[in-house]
């Protein structure tokens, strides 16, 4: 499996951010890639382009936050390239991934009947990016929290793999929870119905819905990096084992029926309106 | 075999180049790279950094680039990334290529009494650079020859693959000729020696020359995207065939001896001194 992803400074990441979270951003969004394919990261590939006001303290402490990830995710840098730019810094990673052959997770294969999976909680990278902007005002640990949850998203390539044979069809969250179900959607040619009350909230989401913060920015936020999969019920005893194995939070948040498109309801069954689904770049 | 390159606007070409030549520079800068490792091209992923001001023609225009390179040269896109930026547009290509198991062309493996081959000709693109800022003046055709060559490169995916077996080691000139053949003879523990008088000059660089250019700036400019390679001499025989039979013009520059560093020698056998050996982005 082979994945690109981008992240550029002032549209991913915030330039004054600190560079090695900005290295285990660039690297992690793609093993996020990965894990969604059930693949095992093997390798990868960095092009970094340089607006040239960066000092060497500031390229080492991002080395470093490579390095640490590198160990931590056994992937290995085998090349790339180095360019100056007039802009801003951009970071584009290519990562490598192996798995059986034929039986990558895929974005068709998704089935009426099936059931709907999502890893972690959802809206934590959206509201960091709030608070980080001055938008959002919470306690300081729960600030700090979702700050964290921006800057490092927390790829899960220990699920992503035992996912084979498990997930009818999977992506990750990286546009939005509702726009990125529809990509599943449209490619395994479904409808899907999310139930708004189930979609898991970190105890810092809960506080800032409390203050007001819709449910929707949540689920249309963006920049989450968690693993959302179909599977048909029958696997839903294995995927609850797999949950308690690799300590990630599995819930199932909605169905899959025939149709086209995604839909949200609400606690009482009704239709809740979305006007947009994800984070557009255009 | 898997290489990545990027270009951006404002350092490997000009905002207002044609944006067909753009989709093909993104492309050919790639195939260039797979040719000079001997490598088959196969696929390629493609992530594209917009500024968000094209309109639809530049874009149908960008994807014509595109699509007559990818029947060209047998390549077809399988995935990428597309993200706004508040910078210059970006574009990153990954090409992914096929070498039989371990014969791969790298730069290390030059070895003392090997040769110095180039491909084509060497310094166009830097001279179409000068054309278009406005600091060089040639007749019309030479002019708009060398402009041809800075926007878009001529990749040798035909010649690469049968170098296998008669090249020692290998890449593909960007930096500059001088900095790269430092390249080949740092990977290879060997020193390499240039006669600037036999690195082969079109006719409407020999043109710039005459009016006062330096050879200097030819050896050094880079965006050449020709193959340098070296070989032992028994396979010159061989390589001079297979000029004739692809139609790339080959041509002996120098060799290869111990020691360190690349050196060039005028006509006279004289070193010629060199401050800089090519581009550098910082």
């Amino acid at each position: 499996v082979v994945t690109t992803d981008a992240i550029v400074a002032g549209v991913h990441f915030l330039a004054g951010d600190p560079p090695e979270t900005i290295a285990q951003k660039a690297l992690r969004v793609n093993l996020s890639d990965l894990a969604a394919k059930g693949a095992t990261p093997r390798a990868y590939l960095l092009t970094a382009a340089w607006p040239g006001d960066f000092d060497d303290a500031w390229v080492k402490a991002f080395a470093w936050g490579l390095k640490r990830d590198q160990k931590r995710f056994g992937i290995t840098l085998i090349g790339g390239d180095t360019t100056s730019t007039p802009g801003p810094l951009m970071l584009n990673v290519v990562a490598i991934g192996e798995v059986p052959s034929g039986r990558m997770i895929a974005r068709a294969g998704a089935k009426p009947g099936d059931e709907v999976w999502v890893t972690g909680s959802i809206g934590d990278a959206a509201l960091g990016l709030k608070v980080l902007k001055g938008e959002l005002e919470l306690t300081a640990p729960h600030m700090k929290a979702l700050v964290a949850r921006f800057h490092i998203p927390e790829p899960k390539p220990q699920l992503g793999s035992k996912l084979i044979g498990l997930a009818s069809a999977g992506l990750d969250v990286s546009d939005g929870l509702i726009a990125d179900l529809g990509h599943i959607a449209a490619a395994s040619r479904v409808s899907i119905c999310v139930r708004e009350a189930d979609v898991p909230l970190s105890s810092a989401a809960n506080a800032a819905v409390a203050k007001g913060v819709s449910l929707v920015e949540l689920l249309t936020g963006g920049d989450d990096y968690e693993l959302a999969f179909t599977a048909p019920v029958s696997a839903r005893g294995r995927l609850e084992a797999l949950a308690k194995v690799t300590g990630v939070r599995l819930t199932r948040i909605g169905e899959v029926a025939k149709g086209r498109g995604v839909s949200v309801i609400d606690g009482a069954g009704k239709a809740v309106p979305y006007s947009r689904a994800g984070y557009t770049h255009f």
